[in-house]
């Protein structure tokens, strides 16, 4: 009887290291002015599916049934649809609305090694900003965080979805075909360009396919990619991604990079995506999305957020030892006997009430044993309880790494720690 | 668009209060020794309905859909059945494990004020102890975590299966009958004495249903209450019941209640159930369930655990304001023009790398209107940066209580808070 393909069981050393990670992630988010929410992990599949949100590809991805009341259900796959939702029922909501939200998304995609079917995200969202600003909040976090869980090379990957547009209308492009376009050039690093090549062509004319590459190719350095692209097109969202540049926290962190689409349907504006180092690549993303809320709403109400994939991101933390799990287990509690287990408890009780993590045997093992487990459990000291240290109120305090035993009165006890 | 039947969106106010919950118990549950583990939503239907497991009530309950892949899958009902499935898989695993976990589980039950179908639990488990000091371990964090949450009228009602068992014997039920008399007691509460002896009757000998109903009707102090069963019956259930008491760390906070016998079909010692007061009923509850594990590992592992419903008891909380949520915003920062847009973007930066929670204008809104905002969020100071104060690298700092204003310098801002 295992986990079912694409779930995993996740053992403490592991949840160690992930409480870490969220705890980081959402304290910083508070320090930005990031409140947390919570929507359910069911949403109606008439959300999750409405037109304009998602995309065919996640779509197709999305787990769906029937509840027993007949309703079609869907597993959310991400959680940017059903804050669209919230806010949509909540239109009197204090405007912008900074929120942030962790837990699990469900997608039914290929398993393999870091991609699993039940995942989990941490986001942050501004709703009622159509100021840059706002992206740089969301970019600025993402650095901060980054910073804080110990990564250097990283970098955010920003483009706009209005430069593409622009440059799309340049190449002719037909504007109802601009949702494809972006799905098919966001498979750039995946597939590689003659794939790219062959699946805009399937979609757009082989001579505006040719100038979409052209231009998602160019590069260097921030500044040399706005000189180059300003001399072919002059567009809103250029000027955005200069001001971004100008506003961000550590814009050396910031890289355009106008290949980037980013897979969903929704965005609108900038775009950017989170790159942990060059072997590690994207641990997660995000985007402006002005039209997302209308859908439900129907008034628009802009809005951007980033997201972090929080399973490659942990990996990778795992991997490069940023951060070591350790117990908080300080002591164990050693009887000797049967006799004196109930003063043992006491001085358990006295420890805990003193904020120092206890544990004793539970198996009425010989005190050897004992010994072994707590050095098993990697736990500092050992404590043990008997008859004749008991007559002079003390016991004897070991120390399981010196292996130093020495007799220490019960009232002082908690001051060793 | 809503959200579906049963399930709901959580608002900041109302999670702030969630997370100091869970933080609590989360750092009580460490002093106890217990870790966090994580187990996947999505169960394989074969493990969530293992004969033994849940029961008939809570399977019926149970979601359950075919994957893409064909798997019939089923959303878990609670953590018990998969720390088994756990634990199971790991058979080489240090014991006793302690562990802690926390999400939520879904049932398809009937909704009404604070019951959804998408609800969470927090639960610890003791496994690979049969010792009465693992149930103590799990009754006395309970009694700590309601005292640290700031409960006082609250119970730990225990009872034993082997206790009723035994009692069942003399009234001569078969042992075949038995998870059917569990499963009808355990509803005295819900559905009266009445309908608990017709539902007995339909089970069991109309005599026999007589002597069970005139023994879970037993109470007094627990002193009397084990008198008064002695008198009748002796076993090994009622000895264990003694232990706990003896081993608790709070046994004032400890009642017998024979009439108590839990729901689900795989208990088999000791039974809990958190009542947190008297207009408020039961938050949570556990027991032991030696025989569980061995359904998946083909070996018994004693076992045992007690588990929190976490929204009912976040909503008393909330009811009784025992937690009152606070934003950890502290300052709000207002630019005059956009001209010292990028100082006051620098100040905020500055602001936050000392740890200081801070929040500006993102909608270019005027002064009193940023003033508005930020009362309205209950941030207590604004910071307005100006071009005037800018050249004596000051600032004006506003206290939104008093409205008292002064010029500080940037250096000594972040001294300030």
């Amino acid at each position: 009887m295992q986990t079912v393909k694409g779930t995993r069981d996740i053992m403490p050393q592991d949840m160690l290291i992930r409480k870490a990670v969220l705890e980081k992630l959402s304290s910083i988010a508070a320090l930005y002015g990031f409140m947390p929410i919570d929507t359910p992990a069911l949403e109606s599949w008439k959300v999750l599916s409405a037109k304009g949100v998602g995309g065919e590809d996640v779509i197709k991805e999305a787990y769906k049934f029937k509840d027993k009341g007949g309703r079609m259900i869907g597993l959310r796959y991400e959680f940017t649809v059903s804050l669209a939702r919230l806010v949509a029922s909540n239109p009197d909501m204090n405007l912008p609305f900074k929120r942030y939200q962790t837990g699990k998304v469900w997608r039914y995609d290929d398993v393999s090694k870091g991609r699993y079917r039940e995942f989990s995200q941490f986001d942050i969202d501004i709703v009622g900003s159509d100021s840059v600003m706002a992206d740089s909040e969301n970019i600025s976090w993402a650095i901060d965080c980054l910073k804080a869980l110990g990564f250097d090379n990283f970098q955010i990957r920003v483009n706009s979805r209005k430069v593409i547009t622009s440059m799309a209308k340049y190449a002719g492009i037909d504007e109802g075909k601009m949702v494809d376009v972006f799905r098919v050039i966001d498979k750039l690093e995946k597939i590689g360009e003659k794939d790219v090549t062959k699946q805009l062509e399937q979609v757009i004319p082989k001579q505006s396919a040719k100038k979409i590459l052209d231009f998602i190719k160019i590069s260097g350095s921030n500044d040399k990619v706005i000189e180059k692209v300003e001399k072919i097109i002059k567009c809103e969202g250029l000027e955005e991604m200069k001001r971004l540049l100008s506003y961000v926290n550590d814009k050396s962190k910031v890289r355009i990079d106008l290949s980037l689409a980013r897979g969903l349907d929704y965005y609108t504006g900038l775009v950017y995506e989170i790159s942990a180092g060059k072997e590690i690549g994207s641990v997660g993303g995000g985007g402006r999305y002005d039209k997302l809320i209308g859908i439900f709403l129907k008034k628009d109400v802009p809005a951007c957020g980033i997201s972090f994939g929080l399973d490659r991101l942990i990996d990778v933390i795992k991997e490069k030892k940023l951060i070591v799990p350790k117990s908080s287990l300080k002591v164990f509690v050693s009887a000797v006997n049967d006799k004196v287990r109930k003063d043992a408890l006491k001085i358990v009780g006295l420890l805990r009430e003193n904020d120092i993590s206890v544990d004793y045997d539970l198996r009425s093992r010989k005190l050897s044993k004992q010994f072994e487990y707590a050095s098993s459990m990697g736990i500092p000291y050992v404590i043990i309880v008997g008859p004749k240290e008991l007559e002079k109120k003390s016991v004897t305090l070991r120390d399981m790494n010196s292996g130093k035993e020495e007799m220490v009165k019960i009232d002082d006890l908690a001051k060793k720690f």
